[in-house]
């Protein structure tokens, strides 16, 4: 049994907040600070340029890759941290490309989040003609699974609605017409169970700044599924993804496995927190916390339509269809949210108008989310956004 | 006048080290470790996802820019900070071919840094057919600028030997034979007096953990001279370099100048780290750093020639040519170099015999100089890497 009050145990969260937008930013781990003092006063200060072999900056990459890839049912040995989403996508699309070369479309929809489409529309555009981007509602994805497609690239979970493909189903609906699959897990590494090697997935990609805590501009991670692994050859083919890095050598030669999709030299401040982050992972059970996820958000819904009728659910009503966030639309959401942030309810807005709130069973319990609707519930009753002190507090959040 | 002793007292080194391998990593700047402690604990760990506004870490990357900028002679407003060196020379090259879209061929040198020309290859494959990475020797690129040739790409000053280009010249020639520039600053920023505008440079790339004392893994940055800034648009097109990032359009339009080279979330912790080290700049004049560095790689290869006449130097004699580092060559240098790491002189080794030398006035001065090759000729004149007792410090190492 997991125990979700010694995992809050592990956060410093403010006093008075009630943080509900872990799945944009996690809080603060408590360790993270006295890890980060260390490397650096101990590390960087005492051992300096040896503290790439001494204090084992080097292997972090692959050690931090290894710890992630147990929270996403990764097989030991293929994930890799580094760089940020958006570089990882462009990787991951980039060698899914030229595992089917024959054909020049990547599918993905119009629910991804914006910068996976971006690097995806720059990467084709310098691969030159006939080459195409093609965006599709989000359901109506397995129906343009045709044999045009070369690469299928989805974001498991809705960055606005915490809509939730089917990872599984679509995979094998992009293997059967021979498509490779990009899958981008932002909203679910940390949020959901995930079986990477389960599902037959091709490549994976996410964060680690929301659900796994790793603090503001935390790095990136990839994997790649063992089949691949050896026979990609990098588009961003960085020294630290060489064989030999430290031979100099005037050609690239791809380094061994995922470890080619390093590129540059990784941030070493950055990992050592997300690190320490880690830790608050070890003993957690995926599908423990997807219950608990599940229960907190199935708990919110209930309330809220309870006791505010004005807002209206945008997530799906059914858990199994849903990430591990729940969001409203409100026409005026956005002064609403500026309330509700100055009250200590930190939610977020997106346009144009919905209201976000993500559910982190390592630090929200239910008490938090009842608490939260107490004050949602004042806020919406009251229409506390057009009073003059909210006005003014607003500009403060 | 720039004050030598009291920048050099911003810097914690360990008592008994003398450090010659600032231009590989940069020691710890005193302030640091409290600032980034500050940051984790007021701004990640008080103000969570709100940071990203009322702590200023969106603005970072332009404002950390423009901090680098004042010390490589670029106008304001054309350099951001991200990523790492290794796709901002990715990004440089890229944006270069696009505005000369007739040529094909990259040129490079054999002395540049191997993961710069990892990067063009990458990049050259993915375009397709007709694209050429040249590389000739370092003395040969002046002979080999035809109108054949899109980018020129070079790195000022050579990682092994220290041997510098001409910028200005080799700008000027690139450019009356209709070629675009990629500059890499890597071992020039906080090295050397540079005149990015003056130059009339294209494009400039460079890392913040050499001379700039960013700590490991500090984000590079990026320099677009401002007649291209608006005109290029990024291959690695990610949603912080749109024009409004929080639209979510599902199009990418770059955003205003050199905006658009950002890509994902930076790195904040180590953008705060990069931000206190840079306050060591303050009020330091390049010009007189130049000097001073010339007067220290002088008396260093004057007191080793003098004094270990094994060692050949590997650098160029005549300082106009030469960058703020000193190479000589020795056909037992990696074993040597290992002893004297030992005795607490940290410099650093090349294959296949160099043993290379950084010399960084923030926090260098004669007496480490002296004090260093005090030690060197104990080494050499007593093979002391021969003994024992060094073959098990070496381990330690």
């Amino acid at each position: 049994m997991t125990d979700f009050a010694a995992t809050k145990a592990l956060f410093d969260l403010p006093e008075g907040v009630i943080y509900l937008d872990g799945n944009s930013l996690g809080p603060l781990p408590s360790a993270a600070n006295a890890r980060v003092q260390s490397m650096m006063t101990e590390e960087w200060g005492k051992m300096l340029i040896t503290g790439w072999n001494k204090a084992g900056w080097m292997a972090m990459p692959t050690a931090l890759g290894d710890r992630i890839g147990k929270l996403i049912g990764a097989e030991p040995g293929h994930t890799v941290v580094g760089d940020t989403l958006s570089i990882k996508v462009y990787q991951a699309v980039a060698s899914a490309l030229e595992l089917n070369p024959t054909r020049k479309v990547v599918l993905s929809d119009t629910g991804n989040f914006p910068t996976d489409l971006y690097m995806v529309e720059g990467l084709l555009r310098s691969m030159g003609q006939g080459y195409e981007l093609r965006t599709v509602e989000p359901e109506a994805v397995a129906d343009h699974i045709t044999d045009e497609v070369a690469v299928l690239m989805l974001t498991e979970v809705d960055y606005r609605t915490g809509r939730k493909h089917d990872m599984k189903a679509l995979t094998e609906l992009a293997h059967a017409s021979g498509a490779v699959t990009v899958w981008d897990l932002a909203h679910t590494a940390g949020a959901l169970a995930v079986d990477l090697a389960g599902c037959h997935a091709d490549f994976a990609v996410g964060c680690t700044y929301k659900y796994l805590n790793g603090g503001p501009g935390a790095p990136a991670f990839i994997y790649v599924a063992p089949r691949h692994a050896d026979k990609v050859r990098p588009a961003l083919s960085g020294w630290l993804g060489h064989e030999a890095p430290f031979a100099f050598d005037l050609d690239y030669r791809p380094g061994a496995g995922v470890e080619r999709m390093r590129v540059g030299t990784p941030p070493v401040i950055q990992m050592v927190a997300l690190d320490a982050a880690l830790d608050a992972w070890e003993g957690v059970d995926m599908a423990a916390l997807r219950r608990k996820s599940v229960e907190l958000c199935d708990l919110f819904i209930a309330e809220v339509e309870a006791r505010c009728p004005d807002l209206s659910l945008a997530s799906p009503r059914d858990a199994a269809l849903r990430g591990s966030q729940v969001s409203f639309r409100f026409a005026e959401g956005y002064a609403a949210m500026q309330a509700l942030i100055a009250r200590g309810v930190i939610g977020d807005f997106r346009a144009p108008d919905i209201m976000r709130f993500g559910f982190t069973p390592l630090y929200i319990d239910e008490t938090d989310v009842r608490g939260a609707v107490d004050i949602l519930q004042d806020i919406m009753a009251n229409r506390l956004w057009d009073k003059p002190e909210y006005r003014t507090r607003q500009k403060v959040t």
